[in-house]
Parts: C-alpha cells; structure tokens; sequence
C-alpha cells in the first residue's frame, strides 16, 4: 500500500549542522526528497540553477504569487524567497517525505496550510557549543558572530511552536534520531487511511 | 535532567495482543509503569487487590469519585471502572511513562484532560488475522467470537481519533515499534522544558 509522504520542516540556529543533517537524510535514505526554493537574489559563484535555488526575476516571482504557486513567501533584504507548491505535492504523492529548511515564520505558515506538516526543530547541545561551533568554523568575525548568537537567542523564542526537537551532539546520531522522529510520525493515522480503511472495511465483510 | 514522563493510553480490539505488548514494554524497558484500575466488580479467581485491580466498594468509589481522585471513569455492567489519579502524577513526576489499557471514551477524556498524552491503537494486519487469532485461542465460542467481531468493527470507527497505531504483526517488532513512536514522542518540546530553557538562557548570558 502506497503510504502519503510527510513535508517537514527543519529550522534551527545558524551553526546548529541543519544543513549536514538534511544532506545526511538525504543520502542515507531513498524516501526523502528536497524542496528547492524559488528567489529573486542573484545566484552566488557556484550556484546553480534548479539546485541551490531557482532564480527568477521579480516578475516571474510576483506572476507565481498570484497563480498561488508557492506554499509560502516572504520578502528578505528586498528579495523574495518562496517554496514552489508543484514540487512539493508532486513529490508527497510519491510516497516521499519532502524537506524544507526555513525559518519560523515560513514553518509556522506551513503547519497552517498543511496541519499534517511535521516541524522540527534542531538544537545545539549547549549555547557554548553553539557560539565554539560558530568559532571554530574560523571563517566569520567576532562581530558576525556576535549577530549569529543574538539572532539564535530571539529564534529561540519559537522553539515551543515545533512539534519535535532534535539534540545535534553528534551527527550521525542526530540524523539517525531525527528519521527515527519521522518514522513514528508515519504511523499517525492521517498516513495511513488506505490501511485502517481496508481492515475496517474487512471487518464489515466478516460480519455480514 | 530529569525529563517528565509520558501517559500513553493503549487500545485495541480483543485478540490484538495488547496485553501482551504492554508486558513486553514493562518487561524490556525500565521507564515504563502500568495505572492500575479501581473497579467495584468482585475479583475473580487469582486476581491480586493492587495488582490486578484495586477493589473497593461502591461507597468508596463514590468518595473517590468526589474527592476528584480518578482521572477518568466509566460505569459498565452495572460496576463503576476508574483510573486513580495519585498513582498516575506520582509516576509522571518521576519520569516514568503511565500506560493506561483503556476504551476508547475513557482514552478520549484523557486526551482532553490531559492534552499531553499520547493515544495508541494496535492494529491487527488484517480483520481476517484478527479472526484467526480469537478463533485460534480455542477458548471461545464462535459466539462470543462473533460478539467481539461485531465489537472491533464498531470500534474501528474511532481509529482516527488516536495519535498513533502500531501494527501487532510479530509481538517483538511491535514492542520495538511502540517503544520508538513513544520515544519520539519524549522529542516534543513540552517533555524538554527544562533543556530548552537551559540552551535560552545559556544564550541570554553570552549576549550580555
């Protein structure tokens, strides 16, 4: 029996290893797909186009907005950012979880629109992990870093808002821990209506 | 940190074996208790007063009952069934998840009660395999099998109200399931207070 794929949503603080968990989902198991958003910032040397984002202009953003095309929006630093909605149901069809990594806002839309979404929200071990990990990465100023650990103390407002919360201390128990989460959410009854129906309908039979 | 147990209520039809996955889990698992009810009906044969059931009398079920000391209760058969209240906290507190083996009314009040808890229907793989398995049992009448057929049919109206179902193909992989959904369920933010507000307020003291 086809089983409904999940959209999940994964939020957490920058330097939290969202990205290194989703890539780890992605590659250890074949049920998960993920979702590309839709921009109108400039694509950054390397990037490219389809995967890292799909680059529009204004006006193909806009024209999408209106054809109710995206799940959600919203406007960042005079730029749009958007999840595509043609993907993402494609893809649930499937049978496949679909992924997107956004940030509150955008997750709290989502479970809205979708109340059989799944947020997830991946937590550090500690704030000192959090602020060593930014640290260690040796690639940004005290000063950016400094903005990073604000923004994760006013992010962490939300937490309560997520359905489930991951502890990142090691990756591969992380990813391990979070699709255990994602296995266990598969088994509300909501994924498995073609199931229920079919015992049911069975025990209707034996009856009659 | 002390993390808060869970109170997990268990249904199911007769011949599902949930009984016997909720022995599996007190048995294999340490963090696990099992309510015990309080009952007016007479105790049968080898049943064990605080084990089986509490027995008591009308008189004191219905002091019970005004005192607020039972989470939920019903009256069936002409005798009064309830779930003691003091026994259920104290367990909680102590960070070992309550199972309940309730119907469907009473597993609905406690959900509303206690909008923390966690619903589990345990499905059969199919109606048919659920009648071979009463059949198979040799101790009951094709009457009685008829009876509680008719019984799982009315019962499975009410499968979509539940947070989860299990499916109770082999006894131990239905155990290992159960386990995993509930402790996925221990990731949700309610059960982490203690933690979050740990990494938030870790975060408040770096910023300032």
């Amino acid at each position: 029996m086809n089983r409904r794929g999940i959209l999940i949503v994964i939020s957490g603080f920058a330097g939290t290893g969202k990205g290194t968990i989703v890539k780890g989902l992605l590659s250890k198991y074949d049920d998960f797909a993920l979702s590309v958003s839709m921009t109108t910032r400039n694509p950054r040397p390397g990037e490219v186009n389809g995967e890292s984002y799909f680059f529009v202009t204004k006006e193909e953003f806009e024209k999408t907005i209106k054809e109710d095309g995206l799940i959600e929006y919203a406007s960042y630093c005079d730029n749009y950012y958007g999840t595509p909605k043609a993907y993402v149901e494609e893809q649930l069809a499937k049978g496949r979880n679909v992924i997107l990594e956004i940030e509150i806002q955008g997750a709290l839309i989502i479970k809205e629109k979708f109340p059989d979404s799944m947020l997830l929200f991946i937590m550090p071990p500690s704030a000192k992990e959090l602020k060593d990990r930014l640290t260690g990465r040796g690639t940004e100023t005290p000063d950016v870093i400094a903005k990073r650990m604000r923004r994760a103390a006013d992010e962490s407002e939300g937490i309560e808002k997520y359905d489930y919360i991951v502890v990142n201390d090691t990756i591969d128990k992380c990813v391990e821990d979070t699709y255990n989460i994602i296995e266990a959410y598969h088994m509300r009854p909501v994924f498995n209506e073609d199931f229920i129906n079919t015992v049911r309908q069975g025990l209707k039979d034996i009856n009659n």
